[in-house]
């Protein structure tokens, strides 16, 4: 049996670390500091997995995830949703004190806006939920409190003193699993490609009605600046089907002349969102 | 002539300020501390007019503009691109002192990432350029610096260590006019529009085709969460075209029983980029 090795971005105790166990739960976890970073190890083999943040529910997509997708020559061969739970951490036996900060990742402190106006509680970000949670252990801050999920706070020995405190009950992150590896059809999967298109009217319908024509279903379209010339888009796209399909190397090979640029990402099998409970 | 007051967040000095100085040179401005402030202004009347950032043409769309917008009824009426040029600011004198901390906000760090490393500076998040610029004044921080605008700079009268410190010279913000008034056609005039679609295979591509029939120009499409339902989108579409034009009026009526939603943002002027110098 291969000796799994994932890199995930975030102290131990990020969603990302509990997204990984759920896909791998006897891995070696390597935590990076960086996404550059999980990228690179995945690249220079310190990892042979890595899991990495793509959208969130309520919050829209991980640009910087989108970003790397573009420059890399991983394959993506899984998907993970992972439910997103918030909660207020603060060190043990200073729950009298009057808190005045949470920290937290922007992102999680976007998810609590409406809590934290009810507590007046001033957000201030940081680049890490469950960094925040070590930060405020080691500076011994009382005054404030971190906003992290229950393992943060149970890795860093804190006191949880309330659970749930995110204002949208169905907040969900979607990972993708990045590897060297392609992996067979299931029957119930999912490709993910990226292409940019002509400055021509009605490129982007023209490539969609690929798809459309053939009953491809698409499950996900996200557009990103290409960063090389203002305002030229590449597109990121999510479809149901295996690239070994007979319909899908179809659909790939009628869109290559119709594009300026497509890149296949991977297969895999697409992964069941858990209802919010 | 009617006393125009504008409304932009951040601190005097932002980027937004600069934006709305460009479209209202001789206008009242409002500065607000967050987005939600500038629709209230408004919505309120303490405003005629406002003006918020969208997409930049490194970084993306910025999303919470756009799930304003989606819960605002107040009109589209503008569009304005703004170059970004990032300085390094710090307190006057201390130029020999070895800086080890940036704060600025955090889109602005990520589009000053290379120089940062290269530099070794930490970047620290902040919530706003001009307010990083203020705060390392008020603070008197002498081993750290904000990145911001040349503006913010002169406003705060601070010490530009360095000025075009971005990764990329081809950097943009797009802002949008916000107000109660509808426009006037012009001739070269784009709509927005928010659109959700029906859970079927090609729902999206029988809403894009609508216009692909009648050679209507899309600028830009962007997807954002409903929040509601886990991974259910609203799309946000640009388009050339006036809503009085006969064209637009046709095609936004054949879209309505093809959608869940739609509303339609407004008609306005759309802007020249100006080329990158």
């Amino acid at each position: 049996m291969v000796n799994e090795r994932v890199a995930f971005q975030g102290e131990r105790g990020a969603y990302s670390e509990m997204a990984t166990l759920q896909h791998f739960p006897n891995a070696e976890l390597i935590p990076m500091k960086s996404f550059q970073e999980v990228f690179d190890s995945l690249k220079h083999s310190t990892a042979n997995f890595a899991v990495v943040p793509v959208e969130n529910s309520i919050e829209g997509s991980v640009n910087e995830t989108y970003d790397l997708l573009l420059r890399t020559d991983l394959s993506v061969s899984g998907e993970i949703y992972q439910r997103i739970n918030h909660c207020l951490i603060a060190n043990w036996g200073t729950n009298s004190i009057i808190k005045k900060m949470a920290y937290s990742h922007p992102q999680a402190l976007a998810q609590c806006r409406c809590y934290l106006q009810k507590k007046q509680l001033e957000p201030i970000a940081t680049y890490d939920t469950a960094g925040s949670v070590k930060m405020i252990k080691q500076k011994k801050i009382t005054d404030g409190v971190a906003i992290a999920s229950r393992r943060a706070a149970e890795i860093y020995d804190m006191e949880i003193l309330e659970e749930g405190i995110e204002d949208r009950k169905n907040n969900f992150t979607r990972f993708l699993v990045l590897s060297k590896i392609e992996t067979q059809p299931t029957g119930h999967d999912k490709t993910s490609i990226i292409f940019s298109v002509k400055h021509i009217p009605g490129a982007l319908f023209i490539i969609i009605k690929e798809f459309a024509i053939r009953n491809i279903n698409l499950t996900r379209i996200e557009s990103r600046p290409t960063k090389e010339t203002p305002w030229e888009y590449n597109f990121y796209l999510d479809f149901e089907g295996h690239i070994d399909d007979e319909t899908i190397q179809e659909v790939l090979k009628s869109i290559k002349s119709k594009t300026t640029f497509v890149r296949i990402l991977g297969s895999y099998k697409g992964a069941e969102i858990r209802p919010s409970i």
